[in-house]
């Protein structure tokens, strides 16, 4: 039997897909766990108990504190956390939303997200991604946090200037496993220099984005187009198109990406052909070092 | 009880999506008929039967020529119809495949799709058409024929010079009906101000593109952007976008649209924006007059 673990505090991700958690100790996470009880499959009355079959385990007498940040706050989520408005610091003292739960074990928080008014945008998560990317000594500049809903942001003497969101991880997962363009793209293995080919191809030429499509169909049947080639170029065509659109974002300033490992590797590469060399931070350490800020402010009296 | 009709053939139109069959008299179509038993939903086995119900009250004791176009004629489909290389005649004397059926009462050709070597490029369906536009009075010129995938045919001395494919209809589903945009975007309506706005907009700007699809879902959050308006301006961004990478085939040319009337209407109005007044045909009279025109072919000795 596993001795008793209680946590100081608990750290959540909450985002559309996953639910991840952490029990925090004073310096570092004692425990994680996660599950896919993202809030896309979830009632509002089943983020409660959603969450409770990941951290029941770690709960003891007295509330715990929770802080959560991400999908969980939006409309469709456990509760609304209003959108905080930029230009403004990422994480504000004192704005994280108290939710009351069944449960009193649970004193839960959540982080707000951040809007945009025009340009019309919204972010939930990567604020506290920014904030822990910060702490972590990401410098002034552009923090991108590529992925499906890919972010990129001006971040200027500790706030967020401004933002701009790039759908192209939903829609290359659309194309690729939805649209006619998946019969070619079954499998592993990606080809670089395929990869840099589109970016490049979709930098320079993007009025001819359409019509690059559905030549990695066509290419399929009458010719020989590997399955891994034609991921590659779709992968290229789309980073290219939202580097072509976020070109005054990335263009001459020092880029911070704050990714997962695979899709972080890929803005590098795309980054580096067109001469800039991005530092890249652990998606996981911005998220806990982001939380940790979040639950700190709350503690200033 | 109905009495007893007996066609001189049955003219087909086998799509990914649906079957479409006419009762061919001597000079129009006597009775139709359709299903959902499109190509995408049928296993090999499956062409026939699905073939029979719709056609089978028509069918005599002698064999009934049968003329099928579109997708039956692909590797997933019935029998595969090869590809004809363009530049060529949309359509061939004796180039229709004969496919052997179970039932000795059906007497089934497929028309082959044509296929471009490069840029690489394949229609299958659209061939038969351009003929039936063609016969129908179509001007030398470009051919566009927007849909699912949307074509876009350069057509001199009766001949399909080359072609360009665009997923513009499949790529508008996608998003529409199954990204975060989908959201905004429920019911019916459509704004034709915003419409014209989009296409202008993405002409204009292609580079941009992918900084304006999230912007539809984030004016829906933060502001009041009503689904007609979102519907019209995903719409316009997307048929923008192929209006740009296709510039080459509708710039100061003699335009003809064949297509459904709705889907058409957008097209002419975002040609007629850039300055082009094309001409309209409906699919089904293209589709029937090519059929008609591929059946005449194989009559002759």
């Amino acid at each position: 039997m596993t001795a008793k673990m209680t946590p100081e505090w608990i750290a959540v991700d909450w985002g559309t897909s996953n639910l991840r958690v952490w029990a925090m100790g004073p310096r570092a996470p004692l425990a994680e766990a996660q599950s896919d009880a993202g809030m896309g499959r979830l009632s509002r009355d089943d983020f409660e108990p959603a969450l409770l079959a990941l951290i029941g385990p770690w709960l003891g007498e007295a509330a715990m504190p929770v802080m959560a940040c991400g999908m969980v706050g939006s409309r469709q989520g456990w509760f609304e956390a209003p959108y905080r408005a930029v230009p403004c610091r990422p994480l504000d003292p004192g704005a994280a939303v108290p939710v009351a739960a069944r449960d009193p074990r649970i004193a839960l928080r959540i982080v707000p997200g951040l809007k945009q008014t025009g340009p019309a945008d919204v972010m939930r998560g990567e604020e506290t991604q920014i904030a822990g990317a910060l702490a972590l000594g990401a410098a002034d500049g552009v923090i991108c946090l590529p992925g499906t809903h890919s972010k990129w942001c001006h971040v200027s003497a500790g706030e967020v200037v401004s933002f701009q969101t790039a759908m192209t991880g939903e829609v290359f997962a659309l194309l690729s496993e939805h649209s006619v363009l998946r019969h070619g793209m079954a499998g592993d293995g990606f080809d670089d220099a395929a990869f840099d080919g589109a970016v490049a191809e979709a930098l320079s030429r993007p009025e001819a984005f359409a019509a690059r499509l559905f030549s990695l169909r066509a290419e399929a049947l009458i010719g020989s187009l590997a399955a891994p080639v034609a991921r590659a170029r779709l992968s290229g065509l789309l980073i290219g198109l939202e580097l072509a659109a976020t070109r005054p974002y990335w263009l001459g300033r020092v880029v911070t990406l704050v990714g997962a490992t695979a899709i972080s590797g890929l803005y590098v590469r795309a980054l580096a052909a067109q001469g800039l060399t991005a530092r890249r931070l652990p998606a996981t350490d911005c998220t806990l070092a982001g939380l940790t800020l979040a639950m700190t402010c709350e503690d200033i009296p």
